[in-house]
């Protein structure tokens, strides 16, 4: 049975991406340079970052590439405040305290936004602050957290900002000529709809030139990573062959989608509908609807019933339908994501076999 | 066309591994978390693990997992000795002293293996090393290190052995019920023929048990990976699940070829014809044959004519046939691998055409 993931990624992929999966490629030979040039080119250009930004593709999970960016570009004599609205803001103020940085934090409840005068506020009060890290899509709950505006208080005050992209990359559009973010972290397997096992960095090029020697991580050094790339067209370290064929494939099928821009529709169609739908069978949403962003949904369950969510996850796999559990401490929740290549008819079907419980 | 690599890895793989990538995962799904189990139950069953060592796949190439084992395994109050012979054990020892650990070297010349006596001697002059590690195959060249005599000098002296078994590991039997080796580190796309994109290492349980909170790298942190596993089955970042899945299908090909022995014989009847065929055509071993191993084998060209590697390996590439650059600096030589999903055939192909020029 072929399973149908309502998940946040790795996530159902195109067929067109599964088959660009079906070729070895020998990792040095000139027809996989120029697959790997076409991946920096594309990511860039996904978000119009050609002229100010250069792509660092690195091997591994996305956790991978943001304590890459952290190690890289943020040295002993720095100190980065972490925006923390949910789980993977926690898990990068935890990261880098680990690497010995310089760590400080501006907590949120898991439901808000971060804001913006707050960030201000922390930004002038403390001189010693040279990066701000943000989570754009918190996965925890799917809050989408206020970019420009964070962007432009970052830059205003003089610091830099490393923006988690992990959910909303491809998805959501981002304009760098426009915002201004010194480093964008995402990876291939989330609103690109590509496979997983990959993870990149779009860096600005004189912040990265300037980052040479700081990383001790030879894996993770992004410095590194970029030259090699230019020198040659290679990666350093053996590259996921397939996994690059079949994100590449995947970059193609979203610009052939209209970009960024169609591709948010199609999610927000979708999420729409089963909002609708579950909202009839008594679920909510567990954050205010213009806090939710289209890419993953959490819903608490229908009030005063008893919930079992291993219950239904089951029932629903049984089906080939795959959602996903809550991440969030205090409350029951579940979440559903919008992303992936799925039919509108296969919201519909979720939403009826949910109606069978 | 079909690429046949004679490469070091990403090689070529088998139809069957490839049609086990044709499929999405929930990663956090029963499902996945199977077939999880089974690669971590099949790694160590290569080696005769289970009963001493535990599995911890890691995503990314192997150079990964090899930092991450010197970062789980060795603190600041430890010392490692890197055996040298070529470039691999070369950037193990830069890795190694990246990441601020106490290195001591012990180089030899790259067509020579390594000698156990001045290892010995070595041990017995410095107490405070703690860790020796040796590349079981070094990939420059080629070139096999005497494994079994290595680790029990090591384990006699009262120290670990860290080994590299990137190029061996699947094709090379390995007992770790008889050798002594305390990590075994490798990867998915050697002789294990899976596609690039994963890498693992097999730790001994004590070992690793000891290990919690060492790792300033929280991606890398083996001891933290290992508790995921053991906590839910669950990977602790997005895995490569279309990786997982292919190398879980290689692992059971390996079984079903008849394990390392069957494929190590396989891969020495392929080099025995590689080499009758070059050495007709004026081409020698760069190394003495019995330290050749048949994972990758390095050549040099015909004495008194001129050779242009680039000239060759693009005639060679036109008709599909991927061949591998030399990695020394003072001999021109190249490289072809002899593993893979390759038939006895290729190999006559690639003999054809290197006659034809």
């Amino acid at each position: 049975m072929k399973m149908r993931l309502f998940t946040p990624g790795p996530l159902t992929t195109d067929e067109r991406v599964r088959c660009a999966m079906q070729s070895d490629w020998g990792s040095r030979d000139a027809a996989f340079i120029g697959l790997t040039a076409e991946l920096r080119r594309r990511l860039l250009d996904v978000a119009n970052g050609a002229s100010s930004h250069v792509a660092v593709p690195l091997q591994g999970s996305g956790t991978f590439v943001l304590e890459a960016a952290i190690g890289t570009l943020i040295g002993k004599d720095h100190k980065v405040l972490v925006l923390i609205n949910g789980a993977y803001g926690r898990r990068l103020a935890q990261m880098a305290r680990r690497l010995g940085l310089s760590v400080e934090t501006l907590h949120h409840a898991e439901d808000q936004p971060v804001d913006v005068e707050r960030l201000a506020a922390a930004l002038a009060a403390d001189e010693a602050i040279t990066h701000v890290s943000l989570v754009h899509v918190e996965t925890t709950t799917g809050l989408l957290n206020p970019l420009t505006s964070v962007a432009h208080a970052v830059r205003s005050a003089g610091r830099l900002l490393l923006l988690d992209a992990m959910a909303s990359f491809g998805a959501l559009p981002l304009d760098l000529a426009a915002v201004p973010v010194a480093a964008v972290l995402s990876s291939s397997n989330k609103g690109l709809e590509g496979p997983p096992g990959l993870s990149f960095a779009l860096i600005e090029r004189a912040l990265l030139k300037d980052a040479a020697g700081r990383n001790p991580s030879l894996s993770f050094d992004l410095y590194e990573q970029w030259c090699g790339f230019e020198a040659d067209g290679q990666w350093r370290f053996t590259p996921p062959v397939q996994i690059v064929a079949g994100l590449v494939e995947a970059l193609r099928l979203l610009e052939a989608e209209g970009g960024s821009a169609a591709r948010l529709s199609r999610y927000r169609r979708r999420f729409e509908r089963l909002v609708a739908g579950l909202e009839a069978l008594g679920y909510r949403l567990y954050l205010e609807r213009t806090l939710q962003s289209p890419i993953i949904a959490t819903f608490v369950p229908p009030d005063g019933q008893p919930f079992d969510f291993m219950g239904l996850y089951d029932r629903l796999a049984m089906r080939g339908l795959v959602i996903y559990p809550g991440k969030l401490t205090e409350v029951e929740t579940f979440r559903i994501g919008c992303i992936g290549a799925l039919r509108d008819s296969d919201f519909d079907d979720l939403i009826k076999a949910m109606a069978d419980g």
